[in-house]
């Protein structure tokens, strides 16, 4: 598509009123405090060259709107910085887009579109209104660690993806992940730390207790597993290992003082001390880390 | 460079004070109403392969932040999308953005990193505050339609950074274009409309006319060039044609009532009338309009 038709493509999206019809350079918002949040996808690292582009939409936005859950913020709306392709492609893209704005009530806010050749790189803003916007750094020795959902489906929904078989429903975690924005409203005013669970959970968590300036314990027997995930991948100590360093989970890993039950569905999987690094259980008994705890972007230069 | 020691780059960088020192995924914006703006480059598009990485990133800043200057906002600060590449690029990327976020007061709030094979794609999403924020569909019949500055400059500038010779003070036009920030300030209380020139004077004057259900008439003969301009490129019918079709100016377009003169230095090159589309004058006759108008991502798609 050019891109006058894509523009008009996207005037029929559900518009921010500050988008002034997608007819300006910028657009104007006027809540406050606005939590903002940003992630680019690229084809080949985070989607797949053959995932349906009405998915990859749904999974940029998604992807944003899992850093507003853990938030705790309401969807205020979204950037879109797209790189224009062949219209078959481009019409796919903007289904799925009209999807998964409709089905989270976010709004276009503006964004930019260019002529890219080469892997696919795709980015998208959000933003967030009215959070109680806990951060990484506030877990407290003694907290509890806690997850919700389950962990590890879309890591095996990947291997599904590029095998081209298996379990529906774990390729859709992977293709079609779910921000928790109904729980991240809930956690947000009682949480001490919350952050969503994009890197993996061994990852994410160390993360957490770095920012925080403790040390974490993770539990691996009790990270929560799906029906699916059981039957596909097993329970063993190397398929619990495999979730916990997947990434693409989406849930949202939240610290609580020992004792208090969160409000929302969620899973304890560990807890923090002073100290710091990440220990890892089995049965209440240490065991070795593995080398690489999670996806991080370019870890070998 | 790998993701954390980029990231710990950008933490000597001017942060804002709701970016929370990088560690989190979501930044906390508490001024309102706030513009937000959002531009891409992308490499062999927007800029050369070999065009120096400190230059990319003023670039890719001082693009964004003339979106803001055309609001008339003042600048609040900026989200970075990068792709990590090597070390050297990066570093270097790093020096030109810490010098165009020092230059124009401007702090990092937040961003992604990934990595991409391919092309390089860098986002950057601009945020102003305290703006007039006039939109480009203001214009009234009667009006004198005005620009800051001379255009064609960065034009040449392409041209002569291809070439690999030729004036330098064209070429930094090219490389290193200056946001009318200040301009921008004083003009936006008063101007019916305003955009920046970023495709080209002959299509930004015709958008601004449509967006405004008005028709736009252009002296050619009045576009201001540059001394450097008409030293290097000339001052004849096609010069001028060139100028005012190349884009990438980044000088501002606005809207004035006729009789009333700008507060900045500025131009005046056409008027506003009822009707549509573009005419094209001069030495104060119609001539044919040029087949391009300006740069337009995929016109032929």
């Amino acid at each position: 598509m050019n891109e006058a038709d894509f523009i008009a493509a996207l005037r029929r999206m559900p518009l921010h009123p500050g988008a002034r019809g997608l007819i300006d350079d910028s657009a104007v918002l006027t809540a406050a405090p606005l939590v903002v949040t940003t992630d680019t996808l690229v084809e080949g690292v985070h989607f797949l060259p053959h995932d349906p582009p009405a998915d990859i939409a749904w999974k940029l936005v998604a992807t944003n709107l899992s850093d507003l859950a853990a938030k705790g913020a309401l969807v205020e709306g979204v950037l879109l910085n797209y790189p224009l392709d062949d219209s078959a492609w481009d019409r796919a893209f903007l289904d799925g887009l009209a999807a998964v704005l409709n089905h989270f009530d976010a709004r276009l806010i503006g964004g930019d579109t260019v002529t890219l050749r080469g892997p696919r790189s795709l980015t998208l803003t959000a933003f967030g209104r009215d959070a109680a916007a806990p951060a990484r750094d506030g877990a407290k020795a003694g907290d509890a660690l806690w997850v919700t959902g389950t962990i590890g489906d879309a890591g095996l929904g990947l291997v599904i993806a590029q095998a081209g078989h298996g379990p529906i429903a774990l390729r859709d975690a992977y293709r079609r992940p779910y921000p928790r924005l109904t729980e991240g409203r809930a956690l947000g005013p009682v949480v001490h730390a919350m952050m969503d669970v994009s890197d993996g959970l061994l990852i994410d968590a160390g993360r957490m207790a770095r920012a925080s300036g403790l040390a974490v314990t993770v539990a691996l027997d009790t990270v929560p597993l799906s029906e699916e995930a059981r039957a596909f991948g097993g329970t063993d100590r190397a398929a619990r290992l495999a979730a916990a360093t997947a990434g693409d989970d989406y849930e949202l890993l939240f610290a609580l003082p020992a004792g208090i039950t969160p409000p929302v569905a969620a899973t304890r999987v560990g807890s923090f001390a002073p100290g710091h690094g990440l220990t890892l259980t089995d049965s209440g008994k240490p065991i070795p880390l593995p080398p690489r705890w999670g996806y991080e972007h370019r870890p070998e230069r």
